[in-house]
């Protein structure tokens, strides 16, 4: 099995409303892409709204070898639902996050949460030691409209950075108060489609979990390229 | 499936006259390869002459998943022709950029454009902020030697680089302007096997969709080679 | 046969209780992630404790295509048990550092050792030439917490750089001061979770060899991070 | 088919002495692993020694599907053998080298010529314009000892890397003076294992097919190590 025919899984099960054997497509497709290395990243989809309701991937699991049975629901706060009582999986601490953006986008229906080499390597440079927050910018590039709701190259989306945290609470306080700020438009920091905890990874979502699973896809492509732009941009011109 | 086996497909689906498969062998190919990625690129082959007709992806499609109804069939003004007007599909904006190549090369069978990491890296670092053209340099490399035509290392390919526009007819009249230049051989921006869009990426072309594809391997490995000299040639001397 | 597939059969393997599987498993798959190329890399698992002994590879073989004959077993001393003697196997020159390592660490379970690109990389710049000893610090990063113990992305793990050596003698005698260094939590070079060689390879181990593995992911995964971000970090400001 | 496979089908090919589809493995092989892109590369093999006969593959062939009839056997100075005079095939230009080689080296029995991006970049920028000869020199790395003979990274070997040119004869000529050279040892020119064209690619021998293949893997590891090495080496140190 390879990333090809991972895609092609993921695709089936999306067509069958198969939703677990979804995400351990994106789990095989993203270990693979050296997205989703060791026990990190984990990925959600909202299965209820009224009242909230996500499956979410449970805490610990090699992403390149999800089970059924590794996955947990949780409600609003994050909590499992009782079917899940007696299972033996946990919920990762960062649950805490997906519930947060699912509560803050009414519209959104998958949240997927990555750690890559260059959002890691990014993320980290763009926060001074000094700073619980900072921002990418990513402006002018043509695949921007891979990301949903944009029609034209000619504009910048700021990928706000926060500060990592090991305080779920604290660290989704934080967010919280950038995702519901009153008038995000004005905001460089509001994240339209994503965010980078500095150090750490990519927060991103989408309406369906193909949508969210092409921002991952086209972020990484940009914040590969912004990091090589980045370099030809400072160094000396040759003599 | 993998990308041999999509090198593979590709191969058999010419032997046998399958474009639709070819293309969609290519798409295969060119995703894993990450030359297109979310729903980036379009491939056309030319399927008359007279007049015009151009196969070409449709607009928006995931290029690792092709299916033969992802194609759409249009005029020299990229208008999709009768055949196709009941179909769900539609032709990309870029559609005229396609037309404006064939037109322009009468020997041209098949055009391809990407969006890789360092074409959109190099085009995005060659042109200045107010500039609107740019070139690309490529000299003295032996793997030009694979562009068709060209016989020795000793030559310089200059890639004409657009600044890039959402309005295709503004933007294909600027192309236009430097592919139809009387004096073609005079100008360092004349294209004669790709241009690139700045932040954007490459469209290259082929008497054949087989000698297309292989100016893009040819190109991706050039662009990515002098993407690594440039930062070695500028990089200070070592003490 | 890919990576995915590689790590399907390492997990089958484990949990059928077939080391020397899971282990041919880990060659076929470091060897298509460029971590154990040519005849590189030795892997180790402990089989006994009192006294102890190591099921370890045979001295250079290729790690892509290792049979179940490809490995002996050595005591304590390196030196190979009885009924490994009309084999016509060799054990590698470096098995007497994997029997360090199993020596200083009562529960460790198997130990890893691999040549990549980057652990080349950052061992050898971490050495300037008049040295014996270096060190790349890995600090503040989310996938830290992919070693075993680590809690928080708030620490800094310490890696030791030994100068390479092709007498190991020597060499395990400069690592041994090292590990069985009395205050080892007051020393920067106290290696927790493994050490390098520079301009030679990472040592890295594990409880059991799924934890080896994983601890091989993470610090592959942190050493390119690193050397990118040492580029950024040092490159200068643009204007 | 994928690069594990490809080498999977190298072993039972040279296991079955079928040495046509050995270098039809090793072309999928090279091909998927970015070293022989477009109809790039040449393989070959000695089939004889009193006359020496090479087997070699036909020029303009893209490597990734090389078929049992694209290959030429050729005499000592590179003219094709009669059995093959009906064949459509045409041996490559470069086929003097591999000539030049075979009757410099007695024990070679195969030899692989390359176009990878690390090659391609080191050569070009180890050259001034002005000289027609330059020099790589990897010193001090473990993975030296996976070119045959070496037995310790202390050591220094130096691949010498010759200005390109399309007149083989004249280029045969140069690289002779330097592999004929009375007092090889002496001389820091003398290519042991390989030499380089510049901005061209990678030329490597072995006793064996298998061994050139190894040389190919790690020339292509040292050089990309050598390139971030020499950037690492470059940056002005962080403040």
């Amino acid at each position: 099995m390879n990333e090809l025919t991972s895609v092609q899984n993921f695709s089936e099960s999306l067509a069958a409303g198969d939703l677990r054997s979804a995400l351990r497509a994106i789990g095989r497709e993203f270990h693979s892409r050296r997205w989703s290395l060791g026990t990190s990243s984990n990925y959600s989809v909202v299965t209820g709204r009224n009242p909230l309701e996500l499956l979410i991937t449970a805490s610990g699991k090699d992403k390149s070898a999800l089970s059924n049975d590794d996955f947990v629901s949780v409600d609003s706060s994050g909590t499992i639902l009782q079917d899940y009582k007696t299972s033996p999986q946990k919920s990762s601490a960062e649950t805490l996050l997906h519930c947060l953006i699912a509560q803050s986008f009414p519209d959104v229906g998958a949240i997927l949460h990555t750690h890559s080499i260059w959002a890691t390597t990014l993320s980290r440079a763009a926060l001074k030691p000094t700073q619980n927050q900072g921002v990418v910018c990513i402006e002018g590039y043509e695949m921007l409209k891979g990301l949903e709701g944009i029609r034209t190259h000619d504009t910048a989306v700021n990928v706000p950075v926060f500060r990592n945290s090991q305080d779920m609470v604290e660290l989704s306080d934080r967010i919280k108060d950038v995702l519901m700020a009153p008038d995000e438009s004005s905001s460089d920091f509001s994240p339209s489609h994503g965010f980078l905890l500095s150090g750490h990874g990519l927060y991103t979502w989408g309406r369906t979990l193909a949508e969210a699973r092409r921002h991952i896809e086209i972020f990484e492509f940009l914040f590969e390229v912004i990091a090589h732009q980045n370099i030809l941009a400072r160094l000396p011109e040759s003599q």
